[in-house]
């Protein structure tokens, strides 16, 4: 027998095939069951008809529960009514499992239910859809920096030291010293920019931060290219040209998925390149324009962001943040040192930041004084600071945050819902 | 000017560019200067003659430390005899920063100061071919599974229970409470192979090992599919295809760094499908057959591992280990009991096991035993249980350590430098 999968009738039209799945729903009709089976791939409805097949089976496909694990054989017919356009004329059922009642019914569940039960919740449409997204998203990225000549580098988890403020450090014990994870690969693809130019890592990421918004995660995954003898103004290039592509990229190959969330998808349709570009001192009379008060100085809240990006149709690129609340490695602008040549992009309808990035101090002085003003351990940065003693460059980079950009590509309110087993402040299990 | 890089330079031979990078090296003879030129693409000899540019410049070059970084102008020249077969007249050399006294000299170091300065270690040749293959392999490997209808499902590497021996466990410190680094993302992957049928997880895990073999890191990547409705023979046959692959690929992609490594292709050329399957019995037998004791039930060696590789040119796969020895999720083969439906592949040439993987348990009576026989906890493994109570279907999958397959590929002795930054017992800086 011709085993195939769903999303590959279309080549069996007229043929008898065995498809491997699960029951997802089934309803009765008379001499009739009809039979929705998912195998991953997708849905297809397996029409039994009484006489087709023997009564034992007929009898038991009544009361067949939900994810019941089964062979499903059949002719397939064309049928544009059918959900997915084809359908299986079945000629026989092989029951693997009879599944125990299925906790998640048709009825509708809390979040905290659903996050327990989430190696099962995986199996529902709209999270299968997030997580096919969210496959095509991770393709597209590597596959843009691939074909732009960047050196994939993985940078390590485990480190020795902190990379921003220590107070959002998971520690791990390693043996009979401390370490903590990595909360984001920059320093070390610095070093690695040095050796190949353009790199990129693309791995988890930890912040052990006590917030419960829906934005954050204490581990989610980061994509950060790194290109020397680049500056502020090549990176915001590279970002939008890259998150113009993943747009681009969903749109075309995964329309299904989108139209499964109900992903009104004309806003991403609109999105083009160049992204307006505006500088903080900008954004911040667009938010007091729209008599929300704010302090110079302080960093965006969501409630800033949403003001921000309802003026335009596109993601938006913020540089050149006052530069004491940002990070030591940071460069200050030549023009106005209260100012640090730094980025970030808010994506469109008020998904809020999805990039942060920007130029690194290439000076070896000015990085020590830095390092000792932010009151971080020096020996811990000797090696950093080795890459600004032996042929120093003006080099940047950014980070663009995976959950973020999947959740706005999808529509979805929370980013817990686009990473497969979403670790939060209380939450680890399964 | 036309800005370009090293790999690019046979698209502007006659032309004037600049190349953005750092002195590798050079020599001088009379009124030349000979300039080798790194920009992470490649290397490209820079001639500087003492009549075309500014007596200063010329005098400056004369004593340019190796690794200052400069941008190197001037008309590309095709000539068989340079290094990558092009080479650049200059006319004009601008020094960004005077590196100070390189630590990497021309003499031998040791492992401990090479590992030490890992960060500048990265620029030399044969380091930089290492992750060049690398990053390819990495690319070759996503792309078989992306064009074989898997879904990439990123697996936690938080987690709060172990998947195999508790010994071998990195501890975090979860805000008030313990989580581990994970060893392996299959547990995870078995419930999303129930959602999409075939999946794969690729990311960093973690072995808190006290091992210091050649072979052994604690922070290694891990590409681990796995594929619902499907037997022991299925992974086998997934298995040699994707290795055979990743050769073909690696071959035919990174023959440059190849020849930098000084890597004899020859018996990487022979590697075809299908790859010999030897039984744990016939191992054992091979072992036994060359004069060295060897005790039923025990796993191999590298002694043993070199002894079985010698007898076959390709990589080789060895099945159905005893039951006993391996972990608590593999299932029985029905044929004997006592053995397990399991698979490991040895690399080609000695370089030992690069897979690991079989079919796992699916029956949910036998697996509740086997958690309680291995002394597991329970109710942490109650969500992977469901997996067995929701329509459970026969599955495997392997998991292929990225590491030891590159070391294999690139003919490296030690695991250590084909990772960018190596984590290993003693070492966690840079």
């Amino acid at each position: 027998m011709q085993v195939t999968t769903v999303n590959k009738l279309a080549q069996y039209v007229g043929e008898v095939v065995s498809i491997r799945g699960w029951l997802y729903n089934r309803r009765s009709k008379g001499k009739l069951h009809f039979l929705l089976i998912r195998d991953g791939t997708g849905i297809v409805q397996g029409v039994m008809f009484q006489d087709d097949v023997s009564q034992n089976l007929f009898t038991q496909c009544a009361h067949l529960p939900q994810e019941s694990s089964l062979i499903a054989t059949g002719k397939v017919h064309q049928d544009p009514r059918a959900p997915g356009g084809y359908e299986l004329a079945l000629k026989d059922v092989e029951i693997l499992q009879l599944a125990g009642e299925y906790p998640l019914g048709k009825k509708s569940h809390g979040s905290d239910f659903l996050l327990k039960n989430r190696h099962l919740w995986l199996r529902s449409k709209k999270q299968h859809a997030h997580l096919k997204i969210r496959s095509e998203v991770v393709r597209a990225i590597r596959h843009f920096f691939d074909s732009h000549d960047f050196v994939l580098i993985d940078t390590p988890i485990l480190t020795s030291s902190a990379c921003e403020e220590t107070s959002g450090l998971f520690e791990v014990n390693y043996f009979d010293r401390r370490a903590y994870l990595s909360q984001s690969g920059q320093l070390y693809a610095e070093a690695a920019a040095m050796a190949f130019g353009r790199v990129y890592c693309f791995g988890p990421t930890f912040r052990a931060e006590k917030s419960k918004t829906r934005k954050h995660l204490t581990e989610f995954w980061m994509v950060e290219p790194e290109i020397a003898y680049a500056n502020l103004d090549d990176i915001m290039e590279l970002a939008e040209e890259l998150v113009a592509n993943l747009v681009e990229e969903v749109l075309e190959k995964r329309k299904e998925e989108l139209k499964i969330l109900e992903r009104d998808t004309k806003m991403l349709e609109k999105i083009t390149l160049p992204f307006p570009r505006l500088s903080y001192a900008q954004a911040v009379e667009i938010i007091r324009d729209s008599k929300v008060s704010f302090e110079w100085g302080e960093d965006f809240g969501a409630p800033h962001e949403a003001i921000i990006s309802s003026h335009f149709e596109r993601p938006v690129l913020i540089h050149r943040f006052p530069a004491e609340s940002k990070a030591f490695y940071m460069k200050k602008d030549p023009q106005d040192p209260h100012l640090a040549l730094c980025v970030d992009m808010l994506a469109s309808e008020g998904y809020g930041e999805i990039i942060g990035g920007g130029q690194r101090e290439d000076d070896l002085e000015t990085l020590e004084k830095s390092i000792s003003e932010y009151k971080l351990t020096r020996e811990d940065f000797e090696w950093y600071l080795d890459l600004r003693r032996y042929g120093s460059v003006p080099h940047a980079g950014f980070g663009l945050g995976l959950e973020r950009t999947v959740a706005w590509l999808c529509g979805t309110h929370h980013v817990r819902e686009v990473i497969p087993f979403p670790r939060t402040l209380y939450r680890i299990y399964p």
